[in-house]
């Protein structure tokens, strides 16, 4: 990956279904936030949702890491900022960062690995060359 | 429905993913919940999951009527009964009551209406004759 | 209820974690699209979530209904407009329309009746007077 | 971690909320279902959910690796064995494997780390020695 990266920016505002009774944000919640963003990031990289929906041709998560470093709370809004970090021969990786908006601390940082496959079979699918911002 | 009825017990105990930050089950925990007792007494019914996976025929939810009664919290076991209520020519209702493990109190009742239909067209199925216990 | 009703719109694009198997979005997933909207609505009747997590006085869900009446599929765009039918002493009432943005069919009705609590006791609460638009 | 290492294990039968439109598991179900393994087994190791819920202290995620390896579907069976890895002054480890019931070949790989603190201030508290099994 050279020059500038490829990325995207959602925002959540925190409910009471992201919660549990420790107060805080559940470890799922971030995770399904995150599952949003890196969606909306893998349209700018040609996975048109519709068109997947069609074709059964799909990009699936392989690998996830994830640090939970500060939690969040009801009514706080969490800023995800996700970009592409490796593109591969038949994988690639994706990077998250989530935030309190308009803070600079760092709530959760993420990584996950993803493959495209055809469904149902789940078979393996070559990568096109690396997609340009 | 004449003669014994048709049902199906389940039991959840009551996990932090359940909660929120009330203190007590969210409503769409039960929900969950419900969902799995009325999928058991499904297949109790002739509908085998992985046989549905490949004919993709399957019972859909037409609609959901719930009253929250009284709150579950973590730790607790929920008790869910599920019952077949009524069976017609296309749409058949389920009933649910959910308690505390050996409690009389009720804290969920529940009734849902489904339909069959064959996937991914969306198209209603004239339902088989009355099920027996 | 008279005049001008207190209204809010709310919009969810269809993520792969809203679908299940059967290449719809699933029943429980319109109705955290629905707690989404209602929260919202919520806040613009005064209960503000974090002031909510502070005070631990939060509007429980009593009673739901819902009817399903056409699905949505991967990347559709959800228009969910939720408004207060009606408030009594102890108890309100909102209602909820869901539809495919830009089309006039109808997805989901839904009618939610809450109560406002004192947690973790559970103790209901005198609602104040009506709130206006 | 000397001797016989401290174990729990959990079977989960693949539902409709389970699964995606792509015809599998979702990737944030195994997570749920690996959640209710390590609650179980975090039960063995002395934290009780209701005392948890009394006191307030509770056992979080700090740091998720998770691998998929091969997808489920609806109906599977899936057995998810948890196990105690290593146990630190402040932290420690739980692994997970999952596979379909009656299976050798894994479907996934996933270990947490976990701190345990006081809500809601988010203290971390040391831990007391090392269980036994």
């Amino acid at each position: 990956m050279k020059g500038d990266r490829i990325t995207w920016n959602t925002e959540d505002e925190v409910m009471f279904y992201d919660t549990d009774v420790g107060g805080v944000v559940h470890n799922l919640a971030y995770l399904r936030m995150i599952e949003f963003c890196r969606t909306k990031l893998a349209m700018k990289l040609g996975f048109d949702l519709r068109t997947m929906a069609e074709t059964e041709v799909y990009p699936v998560v392989v690998k996830t890491e994830i640090t939970y470093r500060q939690p969040a709370r009801l009514g706080d809004v969490i800023e995800t900022l996700g970009w592409l970090e490796d593109w591969g021969r038949v994988r690639f990786w994706c990077a998250f960062e989530m935030r309190l908006k308009g803070s600079e601390s760092l709530l959760i940082s993420c990584r996950q690995q993803l493959a495209v496959v055809q469904m149902p079979q789940g078979k393996p699918m070559r990568l096109p060359s690396v997609p340009e911002n």
